[in-house]
């Protein structure tokens, strides 16, 4: 069983960064990104009697949208003459194939570090894009040998705790509010927390008024209890939810400066995540992954507390899936039993 | 083991619409569906060394490309001043939730038959559009049931042997074809055969030098071999494919008019029906049912056979699975072994 211990360091106090770079990215990473669609299922809203609008990252390129924040990073670096030779990142999730695509768009020798415990497929779309991977036993092995090589000269892009992916994770949120969602609530899943704190950037400039919920699988609630105790908490071990870009041990301490501005965060059961991953796949005939049916368990979970008819924003994070997360996923059927409120 | 027999009964000799229906029906249809997009795989058109373009009907409203073949129908009658009080149709499948729809859609009452195996979702979704659903134990008790009702009165709305649903199912390739598909050959999936005899017609208007082939699991190939003996034939009993939209015992004798025109007939292992579902799913992050990625599997065996770079159209029929079939499809890993050609 995993716990969890207080980030014992100290912890630097970070400036939060002005909205308009949320702006300012969009503009930049426009042109190489695709403009997900803003979806809405007339089914399910009139199941639930609010109207529900998803922001399909899981339709954008590399099948995250981990590709802004990473676009948004290098882009910044070409414009300042400051565009590295090589760079090198760490993560078992979507934010590697995202650099790995990146780094090939802009003509950069790129690495990336992963667990080999990650499956075939994710390390394919990788390797696909040309990047050169390297695999290592755990995690904390991936990390530190991608800081190795930060010291050796490559940029190191991390997946979260860095201004320039917080700023390019932001326009997601910003395009769904500039395409009209109008939200009441906007809902973000929490991983090492960049989504989140971009997304509470862009809501501050085109829909201020609006409240923001992060949230987390309960089996990985370690930014739920950061955010209720005001430090950070750590996992001393990978929480096995299938929500694996969840799975990250603590959030990010640029990050955690913006999650403690959020309204509250919600907590989803390994059962409501399934039953959401079913039912959007479902309803949207999109390929949508438990990490990004996380938000949609959280909007549920706060629609019912409400008196009369809202409208949120559910940002639906990705769409990557390997053979044993779908396999888990369909073992149950929770498609027999429709969602109500 | 299902078997198959000649159809016995005398067949009609059906004169071939002018493709010119296909576009009418197209100029009708298209403010009450979506003109789904036509997307392509960067990855798959690398490791193929070819240009694949997917029509993306299982983005369609209701799901699948069956709703256009429905609004086609109703809209004309209506246009005639004779839009029924009453329709009724029998379907496992997704003509089922189109007809619905577009009943709704009309005002017009609806009646749909359906075997009481079909998936509870599969009902749900139908139900939710406000048909009336009945339940019969056999398909074929369905489709005496609706003739029954035709018979007093009822307005049938048949799954394929249908002119006007033909010259709607049509409009999918023809949008494809006006979107720059330009292929060297096309592909659709067979079940009663309205989708590609639809299908034909548009190529005939829009790309008459373009071949057109059609396809089928090698477990339900009673077209295939209708085509090569140039007579219809049809099993006795449900053949058992994971491609539930090809199940059908036995095509159209209006469709099979247009099947005798096409180029050729592909048949696709169950093996392979699910190793393009799961890759397809992966590349193009879209709900693609295993009906659909037949006409992948058949476009694979055809590119093998070229020794020039080509381009080919492959329309994905449809996005509707329900949890036991998904189940079935994760219980083998695909995803590590990447498509070649």
């Amino acid at each position: 069983m995993s716990s969890l211990a207080l980030v014992a360091d100290e912890a630097p106090i970070y400036t939060l960064l002005s909205p308009d770079v949320v702006v300012a990215a969009g503009k930049r990473i426009a042109p190489f990104i695709t403009r997900t669609q803003l979806a809405t299922s007339g089914l399910l809203n009139s199941w639930l009697g609010h109207e529900v609008f998803f922001k399909m990252e899981c339709q954008q390129k590399s099948g995250a949208y981990k590709i802004r924040g990473a676009m948004n990073a290098l882009l910044s670096l070409k414009e300042q003459g400051q565009l590295p030779e090589k760079i090198v990142t760490f993560s078992s999730g979507n934010h590697a194939a995202a650099t790995a695509k990146v780094g090939k768009m802009l003509g950069v020798e790129t690495v990336v570090i992963m667990p080999s415990f990650v499956s075939k497929v994710k390390q394919q779309a990788t390797a696909g894009y040309g990047a050169e991977l390297i695999l290592t036993k755990t995690r904390q092995e991936a990390e530190a040998m991608a800081v190795e090589q930060q010291s050796k000269g490559a940029w190191l892009l991390h997946p979260y705790d860095s201004d320039l992916s917080i700023a390019g994770q932001g326009t997601a949120c910003l395009e769904a509010l500039e395409d009209g969602a109008k939200p009441d609530a906007i809902f973000a899943v929490c991983g090492g927390g960049g989504l989140l704190s971009g997304t509470w950037l862009a809501a501050q400039k085109l829909a201020p008024e609006s409240l923001v919920f992060g949230c987390e699988p309960e089996l990985a609630n370690d930014a739920t209890r950061s955010f209720r105790s005001g430090a950070i908490q750590a996992f001393n071990e990978t929480p096995m939810t299938i929500a694996d870009g969840a799975r990250t041990l603590k959030v990010g301490q640029r990050p955690f400066a913006y999650l403690q501005k959020l309204d509250d965060f919600y907590e989803v059961s390994e059962r409501d995540i399934m039953y959401w991953t079913q039912w959007l796949q479902n309803l949207l005939k999109a390929s949508i992954e438990p990490t990004a049916a996380v938000a949609m368990g959280a909007a549920h979970q706060w629609l019912r507390t409400q008196d009369k008819k809202r409208r949120v924003l559910v940002i639906l994070s990705g769409g990557n899936m390997d053979a044993a997360t779908q396999a888990l996923l369909w073992k149950q059927d929770f498609l027999g039993e429709r969602p109500t409120l």
